[in-house]
C-alpha cells in the first residue's frame, strides 16, 4: 500500500505500476480518509506500507502510515525531510537527498521520490539487472533537461487551449497524471489525465464537442507505443489539436529512450518545460503560483 | 482487489470505500494493463478479487481476473450478463439483475453494480445492521428520482460552463467521478472530479483563472458536510459559480438522507439527471451520444 497526496500521489501510481511490473506486488493507493474521516483501521498486518511525501507533514499521510503501523505492517517514508512526522512515523525511512525545493510546485523531489521508488522496486525484485539499468537514468535526465526550446513552441499552441487531454497508457499514467497537475496549478489550464484506454470509450465524445487539445505521451521503446501513434491519428482525424512528448516526429517534444519501467523519471521533464513555458505564455510566474502553499494540511 | 473500466471503475471506487468503511478491508484497484501490456503476474493468492462489469465483455477486465483465478485468488464477477466470458473466468457470479440497459450510456447498471457491492461488503463484515439500512435504499432512490426539475434548472448553469470541478470527499468521491464521466461522455463538458482535499491544494488555481464552474457532491449526513459547506463558500467568494448536490439550501439540487456508505447509490440519480438535462440544454441527444460504444474493447 501506498500512501501519498497530491505531486506525491502521481509518484505513488509509479510505484504501482513499478512494483507490479518488476516485482508482481499488487498495490493498492490508499485512500488516506478512511482513516481520518470515517475512523476505519485497515487490515495491514503482512503488508509493506509506503508513506510518500516531500515535507513529511501532511496531516492525514501521516495518521494513515502510523495507523497501519499499529496494525502490524512494515512502514517505510519515503521523503525529502528525514526528521519529518512522517519519517518519524514510519519504522524505516528512505531520504531523497533532493536538498530544498525552491519553488512552490514540486519538481526535482517528484523525480527523486520515483528514483527512490524505482531503487525500493530493484531491491523487492532482488534484480542487478535492475540495478546496471537505474546508472543509466541521470545521463537520460540531463538530456530530458535540454528541451527547454521545443518546450516553448509547443507552448505557444497549449496557452491557447480551452482545456487538455494529458493521455498515456501503462506506466506513464504517472507522468500524464503530474504534467496534468502542473498544468492546473502553474498555468491555470484546465487539464486532465486520461488512460488512453479509458478516454478512447467515452471522454473522446470531448474531441468531438471541439477545443480540445490533446497531449500524449509516448516516450520511445514503450509497449503501447503503436497503439498511442493509432490514437494520434485518430485524434488529429477528429479536429483535435494533438501535441506529443517522446515519439521521433517532426514537432515532437523529444523524451530520452530507457527501459520502460524507468521511463518516467525522465520523461517528465520535457512536461514540466512544457508548463513552465505554458505558464509564461500565459501571463503566469511559474515559480510563484498565487495562492498554493508548499505543505497539504488536510485531516 | 477490484478490476475494472469506466463506469465500473467508478463503482469500484465505491468498493473501496464500502470495504474500508465496514469491513476494514484494504482494497487495491487493479491497472489492467500490468497484466495485458507488461504481462506481469499479480500475487493475489488470498486475496479476493472482484471484477466489475456490465456487459462482462471487457478483454483486459476478464483476463486480470483470469489470471488472478490462476495465481489463487477467490474471484468474484459482479455481471449483468451471468453468462458473459468474466462471469465464466469467475469462481463466483453475482449478477445484478439490472435488465437489458437501453441507453448506451450505463445508469441503472451503476447504481445496480452499488447495490450488489454494498451487499457484498454487509457479508464480509457479518453485520444485520447493515442488512436492514440496505432495506431502506430503494425508497431512496425512489425519492431521487423525483429531481428531474430542480436538475433542470440547475442544468440551465452548467451548460454554459467552459468546464467543471467536480467535488466530493470519502465515499461521494465515487459518486463525483460518475457524474464528471457522463459530464463529459453525454454533455461533451470537460468535467473533472476531485477528492475537494486535494483540489485545495493545487487546482483551485484553476476558479482563479476563470471560467470554472464547481459542483459541490455534499448529501445529508456526511462526515465532511462542514468542511464542504465552507469550501462551497470559499469558492464563491473568490468568483466561481458552485452548483450543489445535497444540502438543504436555496437553489441545492435535492439527494435523500441515508447511511453515509449507501448514500452514493441514491445521491448519483439527481447527478444523472443534471447530466441529461445538461445535454439536453447543450443541444445533444442523451440517449444516444456520438461514437460511444457499450463495449469496452480494450486489451
Amino acid at each position: 500500500m501506498v500512501v501519498a497526496r497530491g505531486t506525491s500521489d502521481n509518484a505513488a501510481r509509479y510505484a504501482q505500476y513499478a512494483l507490479g511490473m518488476r516485482a508482481n506486488l499488487p498495490v493498492a493507493l490508499a485512500a488516506p480518509s478512511l482513516v481520518t474521516l470515517y475512523k476505519s483501521s485497515p487490515l495491514t498486518r503482512g503488508a509493506l506500507v509506503v508513506g510518500v511525501s516531500q515535507s513529511g507533514r501532511s496531516p492525514d499521510v501521516v495518521e494513515t502510515l502510523a495507523e497501519a503501523r499499529r496494525r502490524g505492517a512494515l512502514t517505510v517514508a519515503v521523503v525529502n525531510d528525514a526528521s519529518s512526522p512522517l519519517a518519524r512515523a514510519a519504522a524505516e525511512v528512505i531520504p531523497i537527498h533532493a536538498g530544498e525545493e525552491r519553488s512552490v510546485a514540486a519538481t526535482k523531489t517528484y523525480t527523486a521520490q520515483l528514483t527512490a521508488l524505482a531503487l525500493l522496486t530493484t531491491a523487492l525484485a532482488r534484480s542487478r539487472a535492475g540495478l546496471a539499468a537505474l546508472r543509466r537514468v541521470p545521463g537520460a535526465v540531463a538530456r530530458a533537461l535540454e528541451t527547454r526550446d521545443p518546450a516553448e513552441r509547443q507552448a505557444r499552441h497549449l496557452a491557447r487551449a480551452r482545456h487538455c487531454a494529458v493521455l498515456a497508457r501503462g506506466i506513464h499514467h504517472a507522468t500524464a497524471h503530474e504534467i496534468a497537475l502542473k498544468l492546473k496549478e502553474l498555468a491555470g489550464l484546465a487539464a486532465e489525465a486520461y488512460s488512453s484506454a479509458d478516454f478512447q470509450h467515452g471522454p473522446i465524445a470531448l474531441a468531438r464537442a471541439g477545443g480540445l487539445t490533446a497531449l500524449v505521451v509516448n516516450p520511445p521503446g514503450g509497449a503501447a507505443a503503436r497503439e498511442l501513434a493509432l490514437l494520434t491519428r485518430k485524434l488529429r482525424a477528429q479536429g483535435a489539436r494533438v501535441l506529443t512528448l517522446g515519439p521521433r516526429a517532426a514537432g515532437s517534444l523529444p523524451a530520452p529512450r530507457l527501459d520502460e519501467w524507468l521511463s518516467p523519471i525522465a520523461a517528465v521533464v520535457p512536461g514540466q518545460w512544457l508548463v513552465v513555458e505554458t505558464a509564461v505564455a500565459r501571463g503566469l510566474d511559474p515559480g510563484r503560483p498565487k495562492g498554493l502553499v508548499k505543505i497539504t494540511e488536510t485531516r
